[in-house]
Parts: structure tokens; sequence; C-alpha cells
């Protein structure tokens, strides 16, 4: 996407050899036409607004920054209403606004919180509200010494039949509420989770609607203590948000306001059960993991777009026709980088399936049915694990492809990446995540001699007695462009790590204590399958109908080649000690690989502009769409604050009397 | 290293569990009583002194923040002056101040470089000045289009016999210096590499001493246009220095300025080589990188102390006694972090052992004798290479293994982290150093028919069919503690990676295009080359005499079998398609792999205690000694600026016209 008229295009050269139409791919990675269109209007509209600029976040200081992020949250929430915007609308706008906010918490915590655990009454008195941001709520779940365990969570909610209320309250330093975006410093009510405790007894952890904050003036109510929790990783990143700190003092909400769509608290005390499945809320986990997905592939097609442009403007050593060789055209940068452009297609792909898959549990869960339930959970939480651990070293190796300039703020990635690795740990522990996949695989691979067949992705696991005999048939490079031998491979290796591992579990005589020892070990078997699950969905996407013709199907099918045989490489161990295949096999898979590297590289610029992306949106200066770096670099360097003056502020002090050898009786 | 007297050690149960003697551990360590007395003594100093806080350092703003430092560096050299401390002293006083600075520079390269490449008459000139600071000097190699390839800088020095003057110049936008530390605010002066120009030829790129500013009032020369090029990545971190920007319009410099301890310019402008060897420039590169893997063993084992004490103070699920599990008891969270221990101990030895080999290759350059310089050069560029990726690496790991509070920087880790990337971009970019390895080992491995014995850590290609045909005897867990073994089977696997590359290479018709085809594959032998370099090295040092008796031994046995058992996991595809183990045999190193990290479990504290790090020189709340993490995380919340005040500042203006739903009127 252009940045404006009558530019040179340094890249020119780059996008006349593409060998597919740019467009259609545009239209292809956004999903649909309607998809295309909206991202491309919304993106367009915030790149030409100068209200939401943020090359200058990252020299703010901490109160100008999060000031910054107030106004802009107001200013996107005037141009939503003045625009009237559609809600799909307005969730792009904040998308594009690329700023983490209160408002990301708002729209994507509290108020889906309450849509999915409140009565219908609850949702009525509380969704407009939320809805006019009449009252700004947030997700006070994790605490300061409790995290990935909800269980453990230490904050009480006490019935008091005499009041009708129940009594929030902190015990411990270890039960503050701690990391909850929005809370800090902006939010007026939170969904606080806490143990629910009835005439003396336990009940689990439960939400409550909690009002924080007078909406007069804005300060904490009696008995609540609440602050900003400080600094955190990177210039501008998170620290345009208020993760905040919260403390409960015995402070009393109405009866009515603990969210009751599964648990009811009666008037006496008494916990009754709804008909309503404790199952919903693993739908809700889907959803947010399907949207964690997407995410990953936008990050990381965002830094493979930075790094990608500016290794075609980027030249060191040889020389032709004068000038340097473009870095692009090394076989180490492009073994690095062209897998990392698979990658954000294949999660692009990936992620797509996952919102239909949340469709397919949706209506499901609608007609009672939870027999897909388990393994679309362990799916999504191993995809969810698999997409942000890949993304999050991917943005710093992306970082590393661009050289000490990637170093630099302007290059946009160091940001990109403090920004963006909470991912791997919010929403899952990555870790965690994979032994839950473990757990579910060992589960399935026990139950294979009783005739339970395995569903969805662990389809495969049912013809594991094929797998386990299958032998590779590759005998040339050719042979690994053929999408079910590279299927197969995958699901054999994966086959075979899964019962290699359920027979290894076998010979402890605690399944506990072995499934504890063997963890890191069962944690590659559920990389394996969630690694089989991304090239399968990639495959069945070129199986589809895909506009653009042959043009565009040969690049994704290098894509989906490329993706497959990385992968091959990268994790090699696993599929020589299962005998998936040779060491041979091994080498001929490598051949091919370098050979798909030399196919993508005229069309790897178009592939990264296929991912329309605004110069704003990206907010680099190496990534940017004419590819004139080298002149914004020197330009941008200037706007320092240090530039502001020639001689720096402390010479007189600490520099001068240094160089006059005065220092001895210097005040410092 | 305690932090205060009379405060409860929530770790001393830890502690007791030791099964060595962590005080000579220490001295271990250090490699010496005298270093370790000289580090524990310096780092108290500094640590006590309230002048070298830096716990505040991420809230400033980029000019608080560069004038904080500029203090540090004025203050830091008063009291090297007025304490009278050697340079042994004061290099380590500056380097537990542990904040970048110009003086960085000053003494690590400017004064170096006029040490290697300046005349008798030069350093004699010059060195005095630069010894009391009486100029402040930088080292401007790279430029804006040019950083790997040195040959290719732009800036010229063209001789000019009329005034026996060279003219230093900026011919095009590329050819700004650029990245050069101390330069954009604070140096007088600057070794600036230019090409040589005489009498219309050109004689390659040489070093000039060039200043920059005034010594009275700081401006800069005429001519001379400099600044600073902006926010690098982190909080803190590299935003202390004033990397800078530099372009020359025409300045004139005396002939005697050009460093001539190489090559002469005469006052005709004729160029004449000395009798001093040129591969002088070689001990110096060994000499900086061999600094370069002792920063790295430092980082590294700095992460790593922060992890593992957090993850003995963090609990999360389980149960013991009321009390949920500390996560270093997870096997998962085992398996990422002790074989970091392990390669921080490694690399610390690899360090040790590069000393020793800069002091070889001194004195043999002294003699003459250049035939193991090629050899010890490509050592060196491979450990760089190696130490560097896998540092950058693990502090990664170690922020994630400290779950959600490893994204505070009151953890320490994102700092770490930011300032230590850039190690992996400096002194030659990790993948370009690793090509260089290759195409050595390449030529050693071409030229064994010849029968030139390789020499140094490339001695075991010398017994490449011994090798090639070694079979791994391995049949239990146990045996895979035998050092001979781990040895040979990384031999087997690093010769056999070398032949086979030769002759893949030798099917190209072109040698240097087949090098250029084959490069990503290449490196992956120039890995397995420096992987068994750090082994031996670390087995070499299991038999010299070790202070502490069998206990400290025993541990370090079993740190150095985590690190090469990691290893072959981690790299197992090379180990089986090679066959210098079977994948019977790499299962039973898993197996002796988790046994190993039981035996590390007791003694993990005491491991990271070894390491004598002060609370202040760790600078995280996370890696605190007495493990009294929530409270001071608690304490340390409350600093941040934003909370300051209750109410933030803007909730007039941004927040309550959103509640109150009057934005449409509002100027925002």
């Amino acid at each position: 996407m252009e940045s404006g008229g009558g530019v040179v295009d340094h890249l020119a050269d780059e996008r006349s050899k593409a060998q597919f139409d740019v467009d259609e791919m545009k239209v292809v990675w956004a999903g649909s036409r309607h998809d295309f269109e909206l991202s491309d209007r919304i993106s367009r509209l915030v790149a030409s607004d100068p209200a939401f600029r943020k090359d200058n976040r990252v020299m703010m200081s901490r109160k100008e920054l999060f000031k910054n992020t107030l106004r802009k949250a107001a200013y996107a929430w005037k141009r939503i209403i003045e625009l009237r915007l559609t809600e799909e609308e307005a969730n792009k706008l904040r998308f594009y606004v690329d700023e983490p906010a209160f408002t990301d918490l708002h729209w994507g915590m509290f108020v889906p919180a309450i849509k999915g655990q409140g009565t219908d009454e609850q949702q009525q008195k509380w969704l407009p509200l939320a809805h006019r941001m009449q009252i700004i709520g947030c997700y006070a779940q994790t605490e300061l010494g409790h995290g990935s365990n909800v269980q453990g969570l230490e904050t009480t909610a006490t019935f008091d039949p005499q009041t009708d209320e129940f009594v929030i309250h902190s015990p411990t330093l270890t039960s503050s509420k701690w990391w909850p975006g929005g809370l800090g410093k902006v939010s007026t009510h939170a969904v606080v989770y806490a143990r629910l405790i009835t005439d003396g007894q336990e009940h689990g952890v439960h939400g409550f609607i909690v009002q924080l904050r007078s909406l007069d003036d804005h300060m904490p109510l009696p008995g609540i203590t609440i602050g900003d929790i400080g600094m955190k990783f990177g210039n501008g990143a998170y620290n345009t948000m208020d993760n905040g700190v919260l403390r409960f003092d015995n402070v009393r909400i109405p009866r009515d306001q603990m969210l009751m769509r599964v648990l009811q608290v009666t008037k006496e005390g008494k916990c009754v059960q709804s008909n309503v499945p404790r199952q919903l809320i693993y739908g809700t986990m889907v959803y947010v993991r399907q949207t964690i997905v997407a995410d990953a592939s936008r990050a990381l097609s965002r830094a493979v777009c930075i790094a990608t442009r500016y290794s075609a403007v980027r030249r060191q050593f040889g020389s032709q026709n004068g000038l340097e060789t473009q870095v692009i055209d090394y076989k180490t940068q492009q073994s690095r980088l062209f897998p990392l452009i698979a990658s954000a297609y294949a999660f692009r792909f990936v992620g797509e399936w996952l919102k239909w898959l949340y469709t397919d549990v949706t209506q499901r869960l609608q007609a009672n049915d939870f027999s897909t339930l388990p393994e679309a959970h362990a799916c999504t939480a191993g995809l969810k694990s698999l997409t942000t651990s890949v993304t999050a070293d991917a943005i710093e190796e992306c970082r590393k492809l661009c050289g000490g300039h990637g170093y630099l703020c302007s290059s946009g990635l160091p940001e990109l990446f403090a920004v963006y690795v909470p991912a791997c740990t919010y929403e899952g522990d990555n870790v965690v995540l994979l032994l839950q996949v473990a757990r579910f695989l060992m589960k399935t691979v026990a139950q294979l001699p009783s005739g339970k067949k395995p569903v969805g992705t662990t389809a495969y696991l049912g013809l594991v007695e094929h797998l386990m005999q299958y032998r590779c048939g590759v005998q040339n490079a050719e042979d690994w462009l053929n999408p079910s031998v590279i299927l197969e491979v995958f699901e054999a290796r994966a086959a075979r790590m899964c019962v290699n591992r359920a027979q290894k579990l076998g010979s402890f005589p605690n399944p506990d204590e072995g499934f504890a020892e063997l963890s890191a070990f069962l944690a590659e078997a559920a990389v394996a399958h969630c690694q089989l699950i991304v090239v399968s969905k990639f495959i069945e996407k070129l199986q589809q109908d895909i506009p653009g013709g042959e043009g565009v199907k040969q690049q994704l099918r290098n894509l989906c080649n490329i993706y497959a045989l990385n992968l091959i490489n990268r994790h090699l161990g696993d599929f020589l000690s299962t005998g998936a295949i040779s060491a041979k096999q091994a080498s001929l898979a490598n051949d091919q690989l370098r050979s798909l590297f030399s196919q993508v590289r005229p069309n790897a610029i178009a592939l990264v502009d296929a991912f329309n992306y605004t110069d704003h949106y990206l907010g680099s200066i190496l990534g940017c769409y004419d590819g004139n770096v080298y002149p914004k670099l020197y330009e941008e360097a200037w706007k320092d604050p240090l530039n502001d003056s020639v001689v720096p502020d402390g010479y007189q002090e600490y520099i001068r009397p240094m160089l006059k050898q005065q220092l001895r009786n210097a005040r410092l």
C-alpha cells in the first residue's frame, strides 16, 4: 500500500518480478473480498489521520505515553460514533490504531465475560452501559502469587445472608490482583474472580462485577487500593497500558453482581447449578484462542514484511554491476526468512480454519453435543502455544535479519517484539498448554484398543497401525512436492511419537508421576501433533477454490512445501528417530527446500505486499513500501530529543571537568 | 551475596541442600582467588554507593537517562582517581557500574586502536592524553550503508601533498558514519576508517585520528556534522549511550594522524609497507572476541541466576503440605533451565581457555610464527558466534521461565535482553562468522589428502578416517557419563558433517557458487564444530586441578554432561543422520539427562550463588538473594510515575467525557 503519491518506488524492480497477481493474493490473505475491503478502508482511514500518529511513541515518558493513549482511545471512540461505524468496523479501527489500551480489555474481556457468564437479566442491566462506555471494565483474574492455576486464586467472595451481599477480600499480599490491563488507572468496574464462600463452605472460583471507582470523580471506592504495576518490557509497547494492582479490604457488593449464568447463589446462600452446561466456558476459550492465532499471523506477517523489504534494499559484499549483492539473494538469509513468510501464511490459514471450528463447536454446544469439545479444546490450546511461540521467536529473528539497523526503534521491530511476547504467557502459558495437549493425546492413544475412534485433528491416530508400518517412498527431491507424501510423513512422525511416549509412560507404576517425569518429552509429541495440524490445514486450503488462478496457487503451493520441509529440517531428530524418513530422504528434502527458495525469491516482495499493510501500521522505516530506507533513517535520527541541542545537557557538569582535569573538586 | 544484614533468607532451605562448598565454587567460577577477591571487592564497592543506583533507569526519559549516565561516568572516573585504582580495578569498576557509556568505547576501542595500529611516536603523543581522559575517543567504522563488509566503506581520506594533509570526506548519504558509541554527543576524537587515496589511487581502508569537537566549547569542528541516531531497543539499555551519526565535508587533518604502524604514507604521498606483520590485526580480533565470549558467560549467568532463584520462590499447581509446588521442581522447567546453568559454566570455561589462546597467539606472533593463526582466528570467530547467539536466546528463555512477572522491567530481564542482543551483530554478524568458520573447515578437509596436519581445535579432523568408521558403544544410560564417549560422539558428528559438506561442495563445478548455494548447510557444520570445542574444553577443565574437592568436581561433571547431552537432544538430526549415534542411544541419553536434572536440583541455587553477583549487579527483584520477591514487587510498583496521582493526568479531558457521553463536543 503506497504511502503517498509521486514518490519513487525503490522496490519497483522487485515488484515487477512477481509471477502472480498480488491483488488477488491480497484477497486470499484477507480471507474474502469483504474482509479485504474492510481492512483496506479502515487501515487507510487510520493511517491518514494525524491524530493516530505513532512514530513519536518511543520517545515519550511513561506519563506522556499513557496520556497520549487516553487521548487516542477517546478520539477513536469519537470517530466511531461520528462515522456511525458498525461493530465490525469499530473493532478494525481499534486494531489499526495499534496501541495497547484499556479499551482492548473493555471490549475483549469485560463485555464477553458478562455475555458469557451473566444471566439474561445481568446482561440486560450491564451490557448497555458497557456498550455506550458509560462504564469501563476490565478482567481481574491473575494475582501477584497466582497465574496459570486459576483454582489457586486467593481472593475471597464471602456471602453475607444478613445483608444479601458478597464481601470481596484480599486476605494476603499474594492475593493482590496483579496484571489486569486497564485496571491501574482507568476502569470503573471489573469482573473479579474470587473463591466463593457461603456458609463457611468453598464453592470454587467465580466471577463478580465490582465497581472500583466513583463515576463522579474517578476516586477508588472505600476499601479499594489500586495502582499501576510499573514499567514493562520495551519502548512504548505495553507501557501505554495501565496494567494494575488491586487490593480489597472487605468490599461489599450486592448478591446480584455475581455472574450467575452457571451457578446461582440464593438469598439464603445456597448454591444452585443452572441448566446451562458448564462446558460453555470451553466455547469461550476456543473463541479467545482462535483470535490469538489470528493475531499471531498478523504479528508474524508484519515482522516478515519489514525484514523482506529491507533485505531487498540492503546490499553487502559481493558485486554485481558495481553494486553489492542484495542480502535477500544470500541463501543464508533466504533459509531464515522464507520459512517465516511461509509460516505467516500457514498460520493465517490455520487461523481461518479455527474460526470455522469455533462456529462448529458453538452449534454443537447449542445442540447439547459435547463429543468434539475435548478435541477442539486440545487443538486450540496447542495451536495457541505453537503459533505464539514461533511468532515471538520469529519477530526477533526478523530483527536480526535486519542486521544492526534492526536494533533501532525506528525499524519497528523492537517494539513489535516487546508488544508481542506476552502472548506466550497470557491465556495459558505455552508450556502448560502443550502439556494439556499431551495429556489429551496420551488419553486418545490409551483408548484406541477399546475401539474409541479419535475425532477431528486426532483422526489420524485411528490409523495408527498403518502409520506405524508406513515407509516413506521418496526417492528424489521432486517426490517431496507431493502433498500426500508430506501429510503421511507428518502423520507417521506424530503418531509414532505419541505411541512411543505412551509406551514409555506405561513403564511407570504411577501414571501421574510418569507424566511429571516425562513431561518435557511429552511436550515434544504435542508439538509434532500441532505442526501436523498446521501442515494439513495448509494442504486443505490448497485444495479449495482460490481466487487468482494458477499464479497465486503456485505461490501457495511453494510456501506450503517450504513450511513443511523446513520443519522436517528443524525437527530432523524426530523424523529420523521415529523412522518416518531416512537420512537420505532428509537430504533430498533439503535439496528441494533450496530449490523452492529460488522459486520464491522473485516473488518475495509481492508475497509480503499481499498483506496490504500501510506504512502507518507497519511503523518501520526499514519496511516502508517504497524502500527509500537510508534517507528516512537519516531524517528520523535528528528527531531524537538528544539532538535538541548540539552540546548535550550535562556537558558543563560532567564532561568538561573530565577533559579539563578538574574532576577532583567537582560535586557529582 | 547478601543484600543487607538481619533480613530473613527465604531461600535458606534451598541453600542448605547444596552438596558442595559454594565458596570454593565461587573461586572456580572467578578463575582464581585473585579474580574472585577483586570482583567481590569492587562489586560491593559499586553496590554500596548510592551514586551508582540503577533501579530508576527504566523510568527516565532519553535526556534524563543520558545525563544520568554522564554523571555516573564522571563520578566513576573521580572515584578511580581518588581511590588510586589500578587499571584492572578501574575496568572492574566500570563493569559493575553496568551501564553502557561512552567510556566503554574510549577504553575498549579507541585506546586499543591507537595501541594496535599507531606507530610508537603516535602512541607517545596520543595515549597519555587518552589515559588521562583529556581527550575522549570513539571508533568510527560502520556507515549507514555498510556494516559487515569493511572493504565496502565509502568514506574517503585523500592525501593532499601540497599541505601534507588528508582530506576526510563523506561522498554520499550512505557513507555517513552510523552507530559508533560515544560519537553522538561526547567524543572529542575518533579513529575514523576511510578509503585511503593518494595520487588518484586507492589503497584500502585505514584508520585516522580525527578531532571532532572543540576542546574549549565542545562544538563540532568546521565541516563536521554529528548527532545521535535515536532510540534503540529497550528501556534504559543502550539508550544511555550516544550512538552517533557523523558526516565529513572535506575535513583536513595532518598526515601524521593516519595510524601508520603497518602502512605509511610519505610526504610525497607514497605508500610504504612497514616491517610490522599485517597479521597483527588478527591478534586484536582474537583478543576482542575472547572478551565477548567472557561477556556472554556473564550475561547468561546473570539471567540464569534470576530465573533459578525465582523458580525456587514461585509456586504453582500441585500441593505439598498445603503449599503449591515450586516451579523449579517441574521437569519441563528443569529441562529448559538446567541446560542454561550448564551453558553458563561451559562458556565460562571456554572463555578462560580463549584467554590462554590469546596469550599463545601473541607469543607466536612476536616470534613470527603465523602457523596457528588461521585456526585461532576461525575458532574465536566461531565461539563468538555460538556463545552470543545462545546467550541472547537464553536470556529471553529465562524471561519466559519467570512467567508473567518476567515481563516487568523490575525483573531485570527485559533490559538485560535489550542490552545483550547487539552482541549477535557487532564485531562480526553471527551468520557471517559461521561462514568464515565453514570456509576454514572446508579448506582443512580439502587439504587432508595432501597430508597437511590440522592443528588446535581442528586436530580431530586429522583422525577423520577413524571418525568416519567410529561406532558409538553406548549400551545403557550410565555409559553416557563417560567423557571420552561424549567427546568421540561430538567429534564423529562434526567430522562427518564436514566431510559430507565437502563432498557435496565437490559436486559443484564452481566452488564459490557451491559455497553460496550450500551456505546455510555449511553453517550447520560450523556450529557442530564450535559445540565440540566447548564440550572438549569443559572436559579438559574437569581434568585440571580444581579447588573444592570432590563436591565441586561432581557438580561440574554433572553440568558438563548436561551441556553435552542436551546438545545431543537439541541437534538430534545431526547425530542420527551422520550415524554418530543410534535412535536407541539417543533415548538413553535422554534418560540420563533426566537423571542428571534430579542430581542438579538440590544444588541449583548454590550453583547460581557461586556467580557471586550482588543484588545491585543483578538488578532484579525476581532474582534477589533473599528470595523475598512478592513484597518487593509490590513496593516497587508504587514507584512508577503513573502512581504519582490517584486520578491519572488525562482523566478530565479523555476519560470523563467518555463516561459522561460528552465526547461529541470534546476537542481531542
